[in-house]
């Protein structure tokens, strides 16, 4: 059976070249980047290595990116471990209705531990709008945080406005790139932002490490606590052999021809889904959606069906974000955007990797529309 | 040069047969196990098939079993969340001063939230006093958490009666076995413990993944928020790869051969060094000590030049905990069990594994003895 995967939102596969950087780690290279002999410093200089790499991959210092198991410990870390240290200037935090769920069930938490979460919405497209994030802060806000580049929905934001916002108030500004990493750019030199979630495993690296690039100056500290690891700022043995993989992962990402291949088979998948007839396509166009994010709405039918028909042809694709794809609530993210609970219900997210290749999107265009018309055949809707 | 690593109990080397298990997870089977689809369930099958695995190695079920990045989160998870969690109850904490860095500063770091901890003393080799504990109990005390097999000095604390203490007056039990596991019987059907800490790259397994075994009834929630993984206790994508290398690795692990074959070697390296003068051994003898520990103080020397002369000759040693290699502060747990600093400075700790061969030890006993006579004819001791 064909195997095309078009859940690269959810995970990608690993680049062999990321595991050729890795297997030394496992096999000759296994010290312990904390001890103090041969082996332990070869560990050490291996990690140093990745952290230049990805520093220098979104313009920062080395000493400003520390390594976490993924995204989800990043963003529990930031919001967390700023509102903890920050008590004593306020309790407000803000965020929006279209985070990623550990953004907002970190926030949930904290407001049970008696802070205050300001969720902003977004429009149409998922963006936010300036003017409101700037209402919104108030003497109390420590920290605003805002997606980069939308998980379901594919919207990137403009972070230069949002983050000159937060600088004038004096808010720490936080953004969750996980899924825009690489795939725009981000540059710290550029754009205003304190705090960076990145991770690998969406970008064709290992499952099991991240990073979060903190501004120097950050009033932050560690939320895990141990050894004194990654400057005190996160214990636990480093996951060398991960470190390794998510910065040569980063290497092989780095490359417009990807955005662009990327970019090019998505607008023709986009472009010839939307001729089934009452489709939409959810969230932005063009430069503003991800490159490898397609999000459609199939009106009287559920995308869960059309993900079991398009399972059984060998084609991966999801409703939402892996991560609540056990829950039957329709995407909050949806939601947000203004869509009806039956229109989320009928969408569907295709998102590509630079391995997608032009032949596999035309087979899901031959076969798509097939399972778009049997489905809507048998709708009571 | 020679390869002799001795430092077993910082990290160890991957099993070759860990790999085996390790790549596919990283060539064709990365699909995501929270998604739905044909590549999502067969991660998913894996994710489970492991968690059978390692609850099986300690009598458990297997709902029981919580995957974390390792050790240091399992710790951090335990403390804060039972602490979160049972404020209602009391804000009491018992723990021991031969703890890992990462039980002793989630403590410090829970004092700074209000709670109080007590820190239990230990005798000569490392035992806590079961009576001592028992007055430590007050109707606030919340949960206990004590060591199983001390990383630096080998002490196997007896968990049935610890365990049994902390039974009867209603107060958790949790124990980080991250250097017992596989090493000495851990059974939670036996011992009357609530909440065991596991990692994986102390058994020859990957870094960046640990266990946290979670009895049944136990009130904690999760930690670090998100998707809702592992039953909603701890969200992150899983590490499946990492994973599936833990319960290889802990299958390997579980052989009496292999404790048989470390001790028979631990006990040749002890009664050989304890013949070089002024030296004595810290912590048990016997199948009271892990059965891959060793550490020895040698009088009047300091133990980071032996190790630094040994690092020459190819041998990988440790002064303490990994962790703690960046300080130059003696040992906690040295101190605890009544050593001097100039004694505690000088030892050294020799770590073995199951790949630990007979030629290694005799080589380390061949040169041992000459760094420690000429270090002593240099110090100004």
């Amino acid at each position: 059976m064909k195997e095309i995967y078009l859940d690269n939102a959810a995970t990608t596969k690993l680049d062999p070249k990321v595991l050729k950087a890795i297997l030394p780690f496992f096999t000759e290279k296994y010290g312990n980047a904390s001890s103090t002999h041969t082996k332990g410093r070869e560990a050490k200089q291996a990690l140093e290595k990745a952290r230049k790499t990805i520093a220098k991959s979104i313009g920062a210092k080395p000493e400003e990116v520390v390594f976490t198991s993924g995204g989800t410990e990043s963003n529990n870390f930031t919001l967390k471990s700023i509102a903890f240290n920050n008590k004593h200037k306020g309790n407000h935090i803000i965020t929006t209705k279209i985070e990623h769920e550990c953004v907002l069930r970190s926030c949930k938490w904290l407001e049970k531990q008696g802070f205050k979460i300001t969720y902003l919405g977004v429009d149409k497209e998922g963006f936010v709008i300036p003017e409101e994030l700037e209402k919104a802060i108030t003497p109390k806000t420590i920290i605003v945080s805002i997606i980069h580049g939308n998980n379901e929905i594919g919207t990137i934001q403009d972070l230069k406005p949002l983050g000159e916002i937060c600088k004038k108030h004096n808010v720490y500004f936080h953004t969750d790139a996980c899924q825009s990493y690489t795939k725009t750019e981000i540059n710290v030199k550029k754009q205003p932002v304190d705090l960076i979630t990145l991770n690998a495993h969406k970008i064709h690296g290992p499952k099991g490490v991240g990073a979060l690039y903190i501004r120097k100056g950050v009033n932050i500290s560690a939320w895990q606590h141990g050894g004194g690891h990654e400057q005190n700022l996160r214990s636990g043995t480093e996951n060398i052999h991960g470190i390794v993989g998510f910065a040569q992962a980063v290497k092989l990402a780095l490359n417009n021809k990807h955005i662009k291949h990327m970019t090019r088979l998505r607008d023709k998948l986009i472009k010839e889904v939307l001729k089934i007839p009452e489709t939409t396509l959810n969230g932005p166009k063009g430069d503003k959606k991800l490159c490898n994010n397609t999000n459609f709405a199939f009106k009287r039918i559920e995308g869960e069906a059309i993900g079991g028909y398009l399972d059984l042809k060998g084609i991966a694709s999801s409703t939402g974000s892996a991560c609540s794809a056990k829950t039957l609530e329709p995407s909050h993210v949806l939601q947000a955007i203004g869509m009806s609970k039956a229109d989320a219900n009928g969408s569907l997210r295709l998102s590509l990797s630079r391995f997608t290749t032009e032949q596999e999107i035309d087979y899901v265009l031959k076969v798509l529309p097939g399972i778009v018309k049997k489905l809507r055949l048998i709708s009571p809707l």
